[in-house]
């Protein structure tokens, strides 16, 4: 069994702690978090607390608020000799006060508020100072039938910017289709299927493996109309450098 | 039952030929390609031919080849009131010969070579100049089960367009997120998760619904520091531009 206290009530706080109480051997002992009201409701599965003084210990604090507030919250945990990680891409290890046992917890995913995630499609990045803390990480990790990476702070920063691109960027792209595809009255839901399969294929073969297309073929004819169709100009730019990253990728 | 013919070897009509093959109501008569070396191997399951002259009539003559290719075989299929589509995303229906019942059967989709495709995956923007022809390619995308949208060849273009912001764009968007992770040594499989959520997310939200991230926060500190560890200046500059525009939809 092991015993869990969450601090903070945002996605992925809420996504942790269901998916914590759904196990037979993990325990959450505390859910802090400054405004209770948004947790409240789960004051009959765990002991839901807004005074951070009354924290008790337990295996692991996992700490999942905001970037810029985990380093204070950790200095006003005050317990000793305690394990207590933070679940940010971005935050170093040793923002995290100095007499803790410390380590992250860094799920690689995006959590949707009211859809439930599966965890076996949730990568944990785990880092600890301690190698004995980290099997802890790996065990939690486990019961909730997540993989896990060991990553450095340099590597899960490298990571947090490359979902950015795998992620925010390409969420944009879909937006870009969207617009695109609204101005000539045309349903988004033809393109759909298209968006996941895109995705899929990369699962199985590289993505240079996986390019295709008229900037990977150097079809130039296409290109030009493509960018004489585009009326807006950041479009435009985005996709002559995307032609272009294309073309350096695929040694045009 | 359906009588179609085939022409062209690429990969569109080879998973053509497999999935109207396996349809109880569909018939391949002849497959027609310059060079048959590709696909004579089907020739104990479908009549195998080099010389256009030997087409005979059926309900369908579907031509899957390179676009440039298009007018010009189709001008040499000597047959009366024929209906002869393409499978184009790009090519006007007007491209082909005008002596023909002329129409479109282009699947937005992205077919890999070894990979079996699940056509109900496959949607198919379909046109045609006759209004009874339009009965032909939708009882087909029936037969297949694969969902199927009227489009004009306008619109039809903007669709081959906005897959390529999807579709190609974003793959390069994944093969930058596999280059920047490369270089610190990082397992590509740790993103793949993530990559097929951000898919997942935009079949029942909207692209602007699912957007997340510090362009979408405005968080400049986090850009600031992408931006710094940014080494390649292909890389820099798709940030700034894909965060410029992320910038725009979010309203800053």
């Amino acid at each position: 069994m092991i015993s869990v206290t969450l601090i903070g009530a945002g996605n992925v706080a809420q996504h942790l702690f269901k998916v914590f109480n759904q196990s037979d051997s993990i325990v959450v002992n505390q859910w802090y978090n400054r405004n209770t009201a948004s947790i409240i409701y789960f004051q009959n599965e765990v002991e839901i607390i807004d005074d951070i003084s009354k924290l008790t210990p337990c295996d692991i604090i996992i700490i999942a608020i905001s970037d810029d507030a985990i380093k204070e919250i950790s200095e006003n945990i005050d317990l000793n000799n305690q394990l207590v990680v933070h679940t940010s891409g971005s935050v170093s290890i040793h923002h995290l006060d100095k007499k803790h046992r410390r380590g992250v917890f860094y799920p690689l995913q995006t959590f949707s508020k009211d859809v439930d995630m599966n965890f076996n499609n949730v990568p944990f990045c785990i880092e600890t100072l301690e190698k004995d803390d980290l099997n802890h990480l790996k065990s939690l990790a486990d019961k909730i039938g997540s993989p896990y990476y060991k990553i450095n702070t340099d590597q899960r920063q490298t990571l947090h910017l490359a979902a950015v691109f795998v992620n925010n960027f390409t969420n944009q792209l879909y937006r870009i289709g969207h617009e695109i595809s609204d101005v000539e009255n045309i349903n988004f839901d033809i393109l759909k299927p298209l968006i996941l399969e895109t995705a899929k294929k990369v699962q199985s073969i590289s993505p240079y493996m996986a390019q295709t297309g008229p900037a990977k073929r150097y079809d130039k004819k296409t290109i030009k109309r493509h960018l004489k169709q585009l009326e807006n100009q950041t479009h435009k730019d985005i996709y002559e450098l995307l032609t272009q990253s294309i073309k350096k990728t695929h040694g045009r």
